[in-house]
């Protein structure tokens, strides 16, 4: 008869999902501890949402206005309503806002921190599922809020370990883009010409004055050959454009179009605020922020870091963008009609950490002290002097499993130990414990010629009496 | 012309999920900070599995065995295969161990928090989502591993804020029932009547030995009329599950049986272990703990928190259980055919809390120090005064949104601030600030007796120097 064979699933990820553990999650977790600390220091609480939205009280403000309908992961209620997965935060903030509305303080201010999902498709470093923190105010109008947010912002970034000298803020207005677009003549909801008007505005950075004058006019045909179509503007429009992006007086060059004047004026007394309070080196006006987000309605920023890196052709760049945030007086007014003058800012969690580790090699936290188990008949033992060394605040753990003293070592020097406590039959005979400072050792061992000499002098490795095993660890791991 | 009404989503949260805010939330994060750091402390280090896992990775091992086919939110993914949200953090953990096998340290120690997803039915206080701490060691044999385990799970619950002498760890092994079951008679692996059993031994500590009898023998009423059909054991099997159950020797009773002889002996040199290292006044063999978890292959065991509650009939009962674990040295294989020993436990993070809670209230977190907003044109002057109390590390924020001075003192009391600062032109004139300790005020506005004395003697509110409004606060909050 022939064995039936099982069949046996495969052991793999979702595609587009990462595993995480090591250095980087404990980076990351630590960040998200110094970031929740600053911002509930200026008051803001944590509100925690449930992963599950009602589809169509989600909404559809994904950044990439270009895909509507994809992005979301739904599935369908046994009641037959389709669920979605939040793409962001701020999403599920409107509709708690909305659903709580009488009974919230005004202002409301919260944070919040989790795992948000985009059901895109996956590339190397794109995944499907990453973490966000975000912090808004709601009932909190212009400019006084934005100032605040924007000062906050600052500081969390500060916190995470972010160099005051090598962030800015670059800070424009949604009104000011409308009063520019009415300037020339268009339509600031034409999503058509509008719309590629503010994209090219958005490359000044990265293409200067003649690369947007194309994208403003015809078109443009990038290095690699591709072409853009242009927004067709005349050359006087184009002039205009191009004369503000310059950075002259920009509430100069508002100051007769209403909506313009008013979004100056904001930025005028964000700035004025921040100056007081000691921001303004690190705050700057730039029109070139134009935010992909369709509901924002005021002042907008983004956190730029300053220091070079080398970009995947081995160019030397900026690090660029990690956070964003600005005011959205419309996106709760959805729900219930009733506009909420909301502000709000995110840090980009993994591009921070990402820069972060550019600046600076992310340590490997130490491992435990791995007491070994040479006899297995004496595990309590070893499990006491693992509990004695926790109690003392040192992370201990006893070795597992039954190999033999070379494996026990190998395993120790993968978990990254400091200190190895070996305790054979010999030790036990007469209450002692052998130590060995795994740095130590392998420092010395460099140093060391022969296999002779290394057995002799067995670097970092020393015999004490059991009572002494926690000060001799202690004053090592000092 | 009719004008057209808008269409706007309804603003709720959908079924079964729960916003959470306010102590408890900071309650939970606190608690997870603090057991994390005892796992830690024993070696086991972080892994962030995503949400996401293939739905024939993830396997059915559902605790309500009933049901196989429900309990999981799983959706197709755009190329075609199923993916489901995880329902705990075992199975992703079997998938993770089967996929990295030869590059896993042995023995391999995690632990991992997040959120787990439950398609159930929800119903008052049962969630479809909430949150698990789980520590496991895979590579890991008995009796050593599982003692350690208990050990740290005891730990972990001392650290959460549970008094050593409520928690009870009630011990027993899936080895023990076997050779029970085969002592008897019967086949382990039939789910049919060896399954009904496990269930009836499982309610021994609820119904007594009669009520056991009975579910062992033809079947049992209970008080609201419903029966359940018994197990049909005969008088000779049901005695030898009975005195079993009453606590004899354990060792004795199966001392003839091979598998129920290897359980007892494990079971036997964890408790020694536990003794040895001060932990045996909180643990006992107890053969009425079965656990529903299919996979469990030897030690099994559950917290008991022993202190009174009252359950929602009124009655006086024990809290119960908080958490559990057990070894499962077969779970992994079912991806490569190969056994991992390993041995696992969960703690319930909402039971817990709930217990916590019912111990003792928790703290409604202390608001921030409110900066009243009277004049808008001195915001930068209120959020320079915010900002100086936040780098003495106390939280502070600045109200926004132009109301009045009533109702911004009402917004002060509803965030629980314990002091407002409120500066307004007479105040600015002079280079003051008036000062209210609203926690002093409340206290004494209740001895005072009429209107005209408290306008006289403002209790709790004092007009100092602007320069000594730092001090002042640090005095009232220590």
């Amino acid at each position: 008869m022939a064995k039936n064979k099982v069949k046996r699933p495969k052991a793999r990820k979702a595609r587009g999902f990462p595993d995480r553990s090591g250095a980087e999650l404990i980076a990351e977790r630590l960040m998200l501890e110094r970031i929740g600390k600053v911002y509930e220091s200026y008051g803001f609480a944590q509100l925690a949402t449930p992963a599950f939205e009602y589809t169509d009280a989600l909404g559809k403000f994904l950044p990439d206005v270009d895909r509507p309908n994809a992005g979301v992961f739904s599935l369908q209620d046994d009641d037959d309503q389709w669920l979605s997965l939040r793409y962001d935060l701020t999403a599920p903030l409107a509709r708690y806002v909305a659903e709580n509305m009488d009974a919230l303080p005004r202002p409301y201010r919260r944070y919040a921190v989790g795992t948000v999902w985009r059901n895109e498709k996956p590339g190397p470093g794109r995944f499907r599922e990453f973490t966000q923190i975000d912090a808004d105010a709601c009932f909190a109008p212009a400019p006084h809020a934005d100032a605040e947010i924007i000062m906050m912002f600052v500081d969390a970034l500060s916190a995470a370990g972010v160099d005051d000298k090598d962030v800015e803020i670059r800070l424009s207005s949604r009104k000011v883009m409308t009063g520019l677009l009415e300037i020339i003549g268009l339509d600031p909801q034409d999503q058509g010409q509008a719309g590629t008007v503010l994209r090219a505005m958005d490359k000044y950075d990265r293409l200067g004055a003649d690369g947007v004058a194309l994208l403003l006019g015809e078109g443009r045909k990038d290095e690699s050959g591709d072409y853009t179509e242009g927004a067709k503007l005349e050359t006087a429009q184009i002039d205009t454009v191009l004369r503000f992006m310059e950075g002259g007086d920009m509430a100069e060059a508002l100051s007769a179009n209403a909506v313009g004047a008013e979004g100056t004026e904001e930025l005028t007394q964000i700035i004025s605020t921040l100056t007081e309070l000691g921001y303004s080196d690190r705050v700057k006006l730039d029109p070139s922020v134009i935010r992909g987000l369709d509901y924002y309605t005021g002042p907008v920023f983004e956190a730029e870091l300053t220091f070079d890196v080398e970009n995947e052709k081995g160019q030397t760049v900026q690090f660029g963008s990690v956070g964003s945030g600005g005011r959205y007086d419309g996106l709760i007014a959805r729900f219930k009609g009733q506009e909420v003058p909301s502000v709000g800012c995110s840090v980009g969690v993994s591009r921070l950490l990402t820069a972060l580790k550019s600046k600076a090699a992310l340590d490997e936290a130490l491992g435990p002290v791995v007491v070994l188990a040479l006899d297995t008949s004496e595990m309590p033992r070893y499990h006491r002097m693992a509990q004695a060394l926790r109690k003392e605040g040192i992370a201990a753990e006893v070795y597992l499993g039954g190999a033999g003293m070379k494996a026990q070592m190998r395993y120790a020097d993968k978990r990254g130990a400091p200190i190895t406590v070996i305790c054979g039959e010999d030790e036990i005979a007469k209450n002692e414990v052998t130590l060995k400072d795994l740095r130590a050792g392998k420092k010395a061992s460099e140093a060391i010629e022969s296999r002779d000499q290394w057995t002799e002098e067995r670097p970092g490795q020393e015999t004490v009496a059991e009572g002494r095993m926690i000060d001799w660890i202690k004053e090592r791991l000092q």
